[in-house]
């Protein structure tokens, strides 16, 4: 197997992501754009009551997101939250700066074992649902009341879940090896992820719609994973459909048609304006049919 | 690959963990004592300020605990944190029920993928970080104020992410069958996550407590993940690192040099007295040498 190389380089990005405590928005800002590919998600401006931090109402500096360029991966769960509460962001995706500080662990400050990490002003925080957790507490995204907060807790990790074992299925020969040159080899895990796998994800998450819908009548019941409003799990929910629809397209016809709650959910959210406006525009990334990444 | 078969059973495990909202502990433990191997672990019997649900001063119904047989497995992260705050728990391991109620997909009431799972009266709830931050919460184990919350969801997810890359790497050749069988055409994944990535994870953890300690005086810091007192992320990161050096003794003794804080955080845990109570206990299953779990 290969092993991973640590590649010096000179760019000195860790002025950007780098300094515990220190760099201010203005200097991450200066150190980056020249290094990495900036792109500026230019959201609806509304700015929701939680826009603040620390309170004091002063507004929040943007949402910078830092992940691996041109594809939706773990990122897109944290984009289709941003989006759904019509937050900006910034991403930072240069690959060499990743590859140093996070594959070779030359990241100071507030260790993150890989990305996607988001940052405001000189607050970091990795992991995928941990970040989604986090977004949705700040943005108004939680759930209302305890257990389904907990239950909104469980599903999104039941999400992950889904996304890792799909993402192996391309991997069946070596899960540190890229799927190209081993597209032969993995086709059986592919073809069983598609037969068992999938289906029973599938089913599980139609059993968590209809467990909400029995809690509330026809009119507001079964359109989201806990509740009567979107919350972060919906969002998470949502992509890794859209992952497993675009990724597995023949095993999703199968399936899909046992699971009409699950359908009309992700139509609705699909349809949901700010949603609609974001898959249909540029800054949406193409899944790569590679993995469910 | 072997596909899974869903065997029928009458032994009537629905009406122990398959009711929803409508079981109650005594008919619970009725239904189960017979069908299912019930282990009372007996704690110090302590109360806690947490230990009552619903206000109202009652105390809560004990915590019962649903996993497989015999391994630690992911249930050890749950068996730790209620160990550390003294609470009493009960154990639900018939492999049948959970065969037909979680493979099977056949469990009613709130949906739960896998387990673990822990229940409280009528509640139930599955994802082993979920039901640590969970019970975190319940029995006084979260970390104080927001950053150092978020902070420690972050690193349980990196420790999940550890567990989940040490188990790959003995199923290599198929992630979904037994160790064995494999065992000759595993190695070289043994041998990439004993030379990389355990080396990588234990240098992170190192970073993280070291990121801490500054924060704080010589005197309290350095010893926890966050802050300066123990946290449901203290408890989960000691059992990963007991079952890396378990199950990859020799990388961890290459290794575990270069990380003095973990070492010593390592020890410092083992050495709370609940925990060292039941670490020496016949309560504390051994690692079976084939995987992390």
């Amino acid at each position: 197997m290969q092993q991973p190389r640590c590649r010096v380089s000179s760019i000195g990005h860790k002025s950007a992501f780098g300094q515990p405590n220190s760099a201010s928005l203005a200097n991450f800002a200066a150190a980056t754009a020249s290094a990495t590919v900036v792109k500026q998600m230019t959201a609806r401006g509304e700015n929701s009551s939680a826009d603040t931090a620390g309170g004091e109402g002063e507004p929040s500096p943007k949402w910078q997101l830092r992940y691996w360029p041109n594809v939706p991966g773990r990122a897109e769960f944290i984009r289709l939250i941003l989006v759904e509460a019509g937050q900006e962001f910034s991403e930072h995706c240069d690959p060499e700066a990743i590859y140093l500080d996070f594959k070779c662990q030359q990241k100071t400050g507030w260790p993150v074992f890989a990305v996607p990490m988001i940052k405001q002003g000189d607050f970091e925080l990795g992991q995928t649902a941990t970040i989604c957790r986090y977004l949705a507490k700040r943005l108004g995204l939680l759930p209302d009341g305890e257990p389904d907060r907990w239950r909104a807790d469980q599903t999104c990790a039941t999400v992950m879940d889904f996304i890792t074992e799909g993402r192996l299925a391309f991997h069946g020969r070596n899960f540190y090896e890229s799927y190209f040159g081993q597209e032969a080899e993995t086709r059986p895990y592919i073809d069983y992820f598609e037969r068992h796998r999938l289906p029973k994800f599938l089913r599980h998450f139609e059993q968590v719609l209809s467990f909400n819908a029995a809690n509330w009548d026809a009119s507001g019941g079964g359109r989201f994973v806990v509740g009567r409003r979107v919350t972060y799990c919906d969002l998470c929910l949502l992509h890794v459909l859209r992952a497993a629809e675009s990724q597995f397209p023949a095993a999703w016809a199968r399936s899909i048609g046992d699971c009409p709650r699950l359908a009309e959910f992700k139509a609705g959210m699909e349809d949901r304006p700010r949603v609609r406006d974001y898959l249909s525009s540029a800054r949406c990334k193409p899944f790569e049919g590679n993995s469910m990444m």
